[in-house]
């Protein structure tokens, strides 16, 4: 598994020199894992000049007195500093980076405090500081064949928390203890944690994007939304259904699924290599706006997911760019009528070409809608 | 309780007029909720000249189109921005201010990233940007009556779970099914989650700080040490014991656990009004010094709570400063012996002068040796 980030961190290296950069620091903490493994919150990764043959990767507490292996000159220079409650890990990895001979270091600008940047450039004043931007995110869109995997377990242990929440007797019980009852069964299918806080809906809180769990009791009549994922080695999946309580659907409540429904279909089936992120988000927005919930659909129909639930791309009518194979991804619509509750269909996919067969579909748990 | 947030803000303007600034503008989620009650992550505050009469709280997600109502020239300004997928709130805040006449604002350049920085100054490049500093969480350190009255009820929580899981049988359950119950029970008692991530140490594992529950199960001769808190209303209270499993505890157990708590003791007894911070760090530190153990304890021996689990002040061998009664801390010295195992006792605390009986203690679950 150690090429695998090795030649992750060749990659930026090149993307670095390309626009002129001699080493990079890197402080968000799902990148610093994409590019070194196994990193506590708060560590950032020096990755200074280097070829592919010796890249050395060293964790250190202090890169001072630790990485003293990996320090002589010449040699690929890759060093995770850990956080300690005493130091930031930027500042000291930037010192090293100085004392090393660097020059110039590019770093992420958008995860670096202004009160952090500065600390930066006060210990290293000839430092020349540029901005990396979001290379690492952009690098991490498209997911190589062992993370698809990752994601395809995760994916699968939401599928098995849900099946097992939906044989139980669910009329009586709050939102948070079924919430909590999901996040449990998750851990007990082998997931790290949940990947995000899980969100349950019932009655007029059902269909609404990151619904808080509260008190309210499911009761006969209800919908009841259902949204949760699993953390499994650090990839998270994502899964939203909504099904409705007792023996029969009101007619308003089968119109409003199948119209959200039919989105979310168009929304899976627009998923290709080549399509522009804003025209899948359109395909299930016209199906929405057709049924007049125009006004009522979400800024998004879907996102990237990866080491973070919620990562590039977003599928947004504003959005630049266009899906490339390998993609894993969200197709999430919504609707919630004020007072009444709502629908929500979310199902975690990888884009993969036609010849492929099409969007594999990650989370297989049925979209029938059940009435339990 | 609006007179509370309105009171808050008034002692910031001040601090920021008498620092020469016109305008403040609050990035961090823990002070934007200290200054203006209720809001979401990712929401700021935007606090413009004001006396204390006119101060009126707006809550928007566009300044332009929602705030008109308090937008006459002359009004305080105190507007939340709220967050949306498409626009940085801090952003949209500032060019608001520009538009208003504001000259100065003061941002919280420890919270707002350098590429967020860049973008407030991109859209109104006239204002002058300052520093705003640790302002708002200095003002966050004394706690009022309302705050302490919050916390309390969040260390009766923990107690109350902690308590339950006592009563139950412990011998072969995992880690992280044992923290599961306590976040569990956590909800049931009336908490709004966890404060933190529940650690439940066993065996080799016991003692360690933020040890992230395993697949390890509890077994006869174990230390098993728990450290858990309540989020109530925001306000986060932290508890840590250990006990030993099985019959009757080994020497080394009971000499261990008597060290700690004697040094957690120590610590507890050193807090008052006007004592410096470092001088309770060095009360307890000297006892597991005095042990032998002074390389395995940590970095700081407690730290402030309140809105978050880990906050100002630290008590720490190289912190500045000095308690105020009011302060709610925790003490929480631990030893963790490498394969053997250890021993953490914390308390959450409030600092009350000798005269109204000193420290309070929140949580009062006993602190005997218990054999369970």
């Amino acid at each position: 598994m150690s090429e695998v980030y090795a030649a992750r961190r060749a990659r930026l290296r090149e993307r670095c020199a390309a626009a002129g950069g001699e080493a990079a620091l890197v402080c968000g903490d799902a990148n610093v894992r994409y590019l070194a493994g196994g990193a506590p919150p708060g560590a950032v990764l020096l990755l200074g000049p280097g070829s592919d043959g010796d890249d050395a990767l060293v964790c250190v507490s202090d890169p001072f007195v630790d990485a003293t292996g990996a320090s002589r000159p010449g040699d690929g220079l890759a060093v995770v500093v850990l956080p300690t409650p005493e130091g930031d890990p930027a500042v000291a990895a930037a010192e090293r980076a100085a004392e090393r001979g660097v020059r110039s270091l590019a770093v992420e600008e958008h995860h670096l405090t202004v009160a952090r940047h500065r600390a930066v450039r006060s210990v290293a004043p000839r430092l020349r500081l540029g901005d990396l931007g979001t290379a690492v995110e952009q690098q991490r869109v498209v997911k190589d064949d062992e993370e698809i995997s990752t994601l395809r377990i995760a994916a699968e242990i939401a599928d098995q928390a849900l099946g097992e929440l939906l044989e139980s007797i669910l009329v009586g019980r709050t939102e948070r203890h079924l919430a909590l009852e999901l996040e449990r069964r998750l851990i007990d299918h082998g997931a790290d944690g949940a990947a995000f806080p899980t969100s349950v809906g019932a009655g007029p809180h059902s269909g609404r994007a990151g619904h808080v769990p509260t008190d309210r009791r499911v009761e006969e009549g209800d919908f009841l939304s259902v949204c949760l994922g699993a953390d499994y080695r650090g990839y998270r999946s994502e899964i939203a259904r909504t099904f409705v309580i007792g023996a029969s659907p009101a007619e308003w409540q089968i119109e409003l699924y199948e119209q959200v429904f039919a989105a979310q279909r168009a929304g899976r089936e627009a998923l290709a290599p080549g399509a522009a992120y804003r025209d899948v988000d359109r395909a299930a927005r016209v199906v929405l706006e057709a049924a007049g919930h125009g006004e009522r659909v979400g800024p998004r129909i879907g996102h990237g997911v990866g080491l973070e639930n919620d990562e590039d791309p977003r599928l947004a009518p504003s959005a630049m760019g266009k899906l490339d194979a390998c993609v894993p991804v969200t197709v999430d619509p919504g609707v919630h009528l004020p007072g009444r509750g709502g629908v929500r269909i979310d199902d975690t996919l990888v884009v993969r070409p036609e010849a492929d067969g099409g969007p594999e579909l990650l989370t297989i748990t049925t979209k029938e809608l059940l009435a339990l």
